[in-house]
């Protein structure tokens, strides 16, 4: 482990310092660094050309507005010692690990295990690499720690997450609206009976955050030509597996080979732990480079798809308040008579879908306000404030997808 | 073509429009397209994370700056009619089309053509094909129109290109060094005798655009750590060749394979459009997905090469003054000595090479500035101005590069 | 009038391009140039040390962005001819030009005339200075012009009067959660039986810029610190009128001294044009300068409350939600008792308020969005979004103010 | 003094904590409040309207960048202990402390003493007041305290000050070539043998602040427009006091009068503690609203030059090369015959003057660089940099102004 500080420059926050051994020593690695070829936003570069970051990038935001958001508790005399210090970072720096090739669009399609498991998987496995260092970081992240609030700022409905992603996406696709005044509330962040809350005065800037992460999914995280392109991915990957299936061969890079061959569970991966290395050989680089051949494959469902991608022909999608199956059906029977789609094949063409997105959910870990007498409340117990039933409300959208050919 | 302005969110300038169906229909096209999958800095990312910007991205921002550029000339009464305005914008946004994987970094490497060459065959392909829509901009693009100064706008030491990737580059690696005041150039650019020129009172901030490229260079495009990372690329695909050459079996995905098993002359391309095409087919993905398979290959040239990439365990590089030739002997002495590297596989461990960098280059098209008495001058024909020899020098320096085992 | 196009360097938005010369006549008139010394955000600085651009600085901005609006709805087929197009950029140009020293904070005080009042007034008299070249400017201020969208541009609730504000506002505080995407808000605007509305799909924007600056006047513009040092200015004032009403000599600056000594009335400035004149003769350094004499004055009511101001001992400010009256009885006899300050004195070291801001206020001319089906429908009238009866409704602060000796 | 860390909203940096009582003391001290009121950039906001900022928020900025120069110097391992550490960024704060209105623009015209002497005589009693508190911060501030790399960050070629107020200067004017990475400068300090040197690996970043400065002066400092300006103002101050003497009566506001009406040389404020208290009452508010009043006097000379500043008809400047006497007795005949003007006053209409810019000036504490070799050298004394003669020789340019009728 080198001893030097190691500097890495982010054009979201400046010059980041990376002192501590054992953070350097996890970016090193070689699971950190297959984050580098795993971009963050997996097809929404379609719609906002900047948006090529990676989890990489992520991963080490994270980790240095976890030790923002430190630095600020210690000035308000929460003690945190050197070790709880650094396994904080370690645990923000390897929060995102165990995601796969396009991240959450590819979730459950490549291997039906969440990728929360497989983090705790390969942060178990490092951790035995390297002699105990990340113990610390792995209770943290898994709510074992007894100082909660090291948890919660790791994941929670403020956590350093979030403020990490909505400020990167928003620089990196130019979407001024997801900007968050990031360093205002980490200054209102403190901690009460070992909770991590916000003090009452920050109250207005949680209220932005959670407004600015509404904004960001509906211009951007469920932008319709997002979710097109991600549905489109998910069929050809789906169209790849029915063939293999069906004894046809399919041309994939031997990373990509592996997991579009087998079906594997959470208990596979638990018991064999090749899969994992397996799993951690594969990113979006043979995605792209064995989809790209597809455009010449016979099957005329997975070249005329992996064309689309390529082409940026994507799906035609609309959100629609009501009556989705009759449109739908519109759409099929256009496609199989119009076209001559075999019936079989149509799902591939035309179907239907839902958007969602809870801006704050109620179930999860709710962002606690310490009140000025003292008293702490759920945000949603205040008055007068946005987050009321509209915001916390789950929105969804139905839509229909089709091909024009 | 589409009928409708077509916006694009750049996180560099903002909302960028498009109201040219010609120019919509060349950003959708494949061959563009395919410049999504290209990055503009090669390996830079190894350094600055953020650093993952593609040419596509890069291509239309100059389009873009051609566009504010011809609006300036056309305040000062410049005559520029539509067409023209048109065919410089498409120009502008075809420049880098001939790029293949890892654009410099790779150039001759894959294949023995330079960049210009296939830029050119392309575009003359996409003419025909368009039924000679890209005929004016093929004339800028080739200095074959009778306005020059347009093609002085395509390229020349001042040109769009560099303002676009200066800017770009800086936003994307967070080196504000290299940020320039693109908007004040363009303010001071006007023509005379149909020549590109700089207006006197501009020569500050022509003085500073070149200065910020020369920071460029040797913080980003010739970072040490960079060079080495290219050089280790270079490495890889070479030893593969010879590998393939030998008779020895190396997998690639078929878009790479292509080029790994041939030595393509520019006289190959032009008489044989089908190199063309398969050149168009090859992207970063291709060699990033094949060279991360070869970290398993029985050679273990490739194999250590290939993981050196994969895990950023790079060439040791120094920059030495003198004594070049004494130093690498003494590393390859080490090697071979002390890890018993075999003499001929040497050259892949320990080699010296020449990072090199024109600032001004005083051989091309050079920065006229028009006096404020109407004479036109070469910026480095004044006095005072910092463009003067020390600048103007090429800068070159000596690298030994070599294995850490 | 100068025939060159005129250019200015504003840090929120880049280089300003001003081609046409009466815009350039108005921004060189002495009446416009008075703005300069009159900031924008009165005592906002004393949170906000940045907080120091002026009027003149928003005025120019609001042009220019009266500019970008028109543009954007010529390129929608909307039909503005040039004289149009000036006459609006104008209008934006002169909105605030009846504004008296510290803006908002001195309105009333000083003279008993909204500064609307007299900014119709100044416009009428620069236009008979200018020959009748802005009458179509003042029509449109006035909404006497034939295309309401135009007036609506220039005030109503999505005004680029706010557009600016917010965003300079924003770049000069610091404070990012006033950062609105202007130029995506714009891209949304189009006009519908020539009124302004905007597009179904910017819906989303439109939210955010609403909560942007419901958030800028809880943190900037009403935030307690600035609230405390308006009253305190305010105070100031009442008390030196108070003492020249009493025959107590007080000094002043000339151009102060004559509204000190007057009480003047709408009718008194229409009537009388000299008082015009007089009215703008008068800015920020007078107030200043003199105040800062009055540290020394005889009067310990006058040379407390300026040393207060000058010193930053502000008013000890709480927001409080009932009780107002019981808690600033308590401090009033504090003040009495402890301190032996005079019964009729007290008032000026301990009295409530209240503080107040309609983000969107329902009655004044309303955002319309226009659905995707044609129909044009006020904001609050759609179901799903933010601006509810929530935001919508007029939220209100009771706040107490006290001297702390 | 307060126990809270102070926290400061700096659009230029963010969030800016004072965690210091003694800090916060001293920001708070009256004499560093009256910086609010004098204008970081003198007339700079006559050609860029957004630099209207001030030595408060410049001082403040200083401050700042103190911390994060002293805390990369600890990660270095330089010792620096709590006392030193505050002492250091107490120096930073005070360094401008004895600047008057207009700062540079009006030294020598209101008082004849450098504003580094009355700064001096302000901390000593500033210290006297605070019981010793600031006997290190001026001894650092004197180059007398024993660690002299502590006085170099405060003064020298490569200080915070410059730092700070060449990234203020460029935020607030939007003068993007001013920017200098800051954030790189500091992290490549380190100290040598007690004075504080660059890094070999930061020569590049240094060349570049050298050059931003260099670009400064020449756009912005000593812009034309600006010098006019500022021209005008002494002019204006020299032709009142010039009145004065004579025994005609002139309106000023009584600290400005103060001034007027007195020659005061150092000893003077050496010697009568109650100059330097007057000194400390004028701000450039009663400059301003003092000439104001002017453009009604009965002397033309001080009326014209008076409004000319007021309704920005400011000289004509040209820089010429040669012959400055030659024309400026041709623009004099002209005045002098066209215009009737005496010839005892035509020295206020028509003048020559020389601009002058020591960019890197030899003389003072030099820029040290610590070669890779551990030697130490001066910046110039290095091969291939930009900062060779031509840079380091001091650029002057001869102008003439005159008034335009």
């Amino acid at each position: 482990m080198s001893n030097k500080v190691k500097i890495i420059n982010d054009p979201v926050y400046g010059f980041l310092r990376f002192p501590e051994p054992e953070v350097v020593a996890v970016i090193n690695h070689r699971w950190l660094q297959r984050l580098r070829n795993i971009r963050q936003m997996g097809m929404a570069h379609l719609v906002y050309p900047g948006a090529m970051h990676t989890r990489l990038h992520h991963s080490i935001g994270a980790c240095h507005l976890m030790g923002k958001a430190l630095d600020e508790l210690r000035l308000k005399s929460i003690p945190i010692d050197k070790e709880e210090y650094t396994a904080a970072r370690l645990a923000a720096l390897l929060h995102d690990i165990g995601h796969g090739p396009f991240s959450h669009s590819l979730e459950y399609v490549l291997v039906n295990v969440p990728h929360e498991v497989i983090s705790k998987l390969l942060i178990e496995k490092m951790d035995a690499e390297m002699g105990g260092m990340l113990t610390p970081a792995l209770q943290i992240f898994e709510r074992e720690y007894p100082k909660p609030f090291l948890h919660q700022l790791v994941s929670s409905q403020l956590d350093i997450d979030r403020m990490d992603y909505l400020n990167r996406d928003s620089f990196f696709t130019g979407v001024s609206e997801g900007v968050i005044g990031y360093d205002r509330i980490l200054n209102m962040l403190t901690v009460n009976n070992n909770q991590l809350v916000v003090e009452e005065k920050g109250l207005q800037s949680v209220e932005k955050f959670i407004i600015a992460r509404r904004l960001m999914y509906w211009q951007v995280y469920l932008h319709k030509t997002v979710i097109g392109a991600e549905r489109l991915l998910i069929n050809i990957i789906t169209r790849a597996k029915e063939l293999i299936n069906d004894g046809i061969s399919v041309f994939a890079t031997p990373s990509f080979n592996y997991f579009l061959t087998k079906n594997l569970s959470p208990d596979d991966f638990i018991n064999n732990p090749e899969h994992l290395e397996a799993y951690c050989n594969m990113d979006d680089t043979d995605i792209l480079a064995s989809i790209k051949e597809w455009q010449k494959h016979s099957d005329s469902v997975l070249s005329t798809l992996s064309k689309m991608l390529f082409l940026r022909k994507l799906y035609k999608i609309f959100f629609v308040k009501e009556d989705v199956e009759a449109l739908l059906l519109e759409k099929t029977m256009e496609l199989q008579h119009k076209y001559g789609v075999e019936p079989r094949l149509l799902k591939y063409y035309a179907f239907s879908g839902v958007a969602k997105n809870n801006t704050y959910n109620i179930e999860n870990e709710m962002i606690k306000i310490e009140m000025k007498n003292g008293a702490v409340k759920n945000i949603t117990e205040l008055e007068d404030t946005l987050v009321n039933q509209t915001v916390a409300r789950s929105v969804q959208k139905n839509y229909i997808c089709y091909t024009q050919f």
